[in-house]
């Protein structure tokens, strides 16, 4: 099954034309979840033809505009498009307050059901599960309460080897196989079938940590070591490390040291500040440490 | 004085690729207004060059989500630019509540302070008042409460005919002329000068009619008689007129037929719904009964 995430925006906070404020869609096992969701990422979705009707979660990171204005619209849109599953919202404290005041003040009421997951920030702890995905909170270090986000595959089912299968299984025994069991013996098959005889090992979960906006903070790679992606904010170039800290940013060099403290298999940057008109020199800061890191612009697509 | 508005969006509530939620620019006396402020307001005035920081007041006609999503992520903005003076939102009530509560869980405090003018939606009443303009509300009829707005400049200043002045004025006379004095008697004018005998009558005062999401109430054309500029919702073909009456919306025909009964000198239509790909029906619509209806599309500037 799939694991790939999509970049819909890679601006941080004062608008930029061309740039969009944070939005990335995630998909596992054929579903789609929202991670961030800055003002107008609904026309993101809409451009990619993508339709927030199949969003399962969103997570969001914290409460600063740029990550979460979004949501007010795609609420109401998924509402007139008659969504009727229930939507989860993993974020911060006082997420549930304002969307709650929100629909009240418009008379809105919402079509379907809305599961709110309220999160500490401070704390590693897995706050989403559903048959495809976990999620579990990093604590980020910002100006105000902020969660990344490691997202990890469940356990991935081992591909039988059709070679080594006997002739003549009965399509029912080959469905138990496949979902990991073994064989009893039967009169096709007098000696039973092991599972572990005819499959290769599991391939491991994938995993992708979102590092939303904070400051450098090397403790995190022990959290996230050996991501197959990593996701981290480079609001600034390094000369302006000092600016970095005061607002509770963090570097272009920054994000690449974290990747390579946390072995991180691939490394995103993004978050630009709008003082860059171009991003190559925040590309050529993070590869100098971090030779294969790659900026998370809006359309990028990365398959694990 | 410039008295023009320029359109920042045309679409109702469903998002359409190329068409954005309601958003309204005023320019009146040189100074700058918004007329709701749908999701992005902000990138379209950076599209068009145009600098929120200067926006002196924001007018909201009613909390659906099309309407004032964008007011969130704008305030910000003003905020992250530096803005220092008092910013004036008029709206119906609980939408001081949202943005409030919104400001808290974000821990967000702005730099400059904000006037909530909370407006009484059933009423005729004026609203706003500055040097430059005053804004009445008008009554919509729709789901939630809703007000339209009549925006008339302040009194204009009789221009002077410089043919018709005495030579050897000072510059003093001349001043207190331009502001709509009489002179009195005078060394070098003997007979004073009548104000009235040297300028043309003063020209009426522009005035602009919005009237947003609203079932067809002819009534309300008594409040907006003449006006030099009327803006009314056209969501649908008056094919779906009992679709239009069920949503509290008007048809294209209904917005030219209160344009009609205002007599009203131009009239825009707009708050397309999303199943129109094409607007010209839309139009021929409307021209069918007001020859002169124009589309209220992104871009469009009207000067009066």
């Amino acid at each position: 099954m799939n694991f790939e995430l999509k970049i819909l925006g890679s601006a941080s906070a004062t608008p930029t034309q061309g740039r969009h404020p944070t939005a990335q869609l995630l998909t596992a096992g054929g579903q789609q979840y929202l991670v961030d969701c800055g003002e107008g990422t609904q026309w993101r979705l809409l451009e990619h033809r993508l339709r927030p009707h199949h969003l399962r979660a969103i997570f969001i990171s914290h409460l600063h505009g740029d990550h979460y204005f979004g949501v007010f619209g795609l609420l109401g849109t998924m509402h007139l498009q008659g969504r009727s599953q229930t939507l989860t919202i993993v974020g911060p404290p006082g997420l549930d307050e304002v969307l709650t005041t929100q629909m009240r003040v418009s008379g809105m009421q919402l079509a379907f059901g809305m599961e709110f997951v309220c999160v500490d920030t401070e704390q590693v702890a897995e706050v989403y599960a559903d048959a495809h995905l976990t999620a579990t909170t990093l604590p980020m270090r910002h100006r105000i309460p902020c969660a990344g986000y490691l997202f990890a595959e469940q356990p991935r089912r081992a591909n039988l080897l059709k070679d080594l299968l006997p002739p003549g299984l009965r399509p029912a025994q080959l469905a138990r196989l496949a979902q990991g069991h073994d064989l009893e013996p039967d009169d096709n098959l007098p000696a039973g079938l092991r599972h572990a005889a005819v499959s290769a090992p599991a391939p491991p979960s994938r995993r992708y940590a979102f590092c939303s906006d904070t400051l450098y903070t090397p403790d995190l790679a022990t959290h996230i070591q050996g991501v197959d992606l990593l996701y981290h904010e480079a609001t600034f170039l390094h000369d302006l490390h000092e600016r970095a800290a005061q607002t509770h940013h963090s570097t272009a060099r920054q994000a690449a040291e974290l990747a390579q403290l946390a072995g991180a298999k691939r490394l995103l940057i993004g978050h630009f500040s709008s003082r860059y008109k171009a991003l190559e020199p925040l590309l050529a800061e993070a590869q100098a440490v971090y030779p294969t890191a790659e900026l998370a612009i809006e359309g990028l697509l990365v398959s694990l």
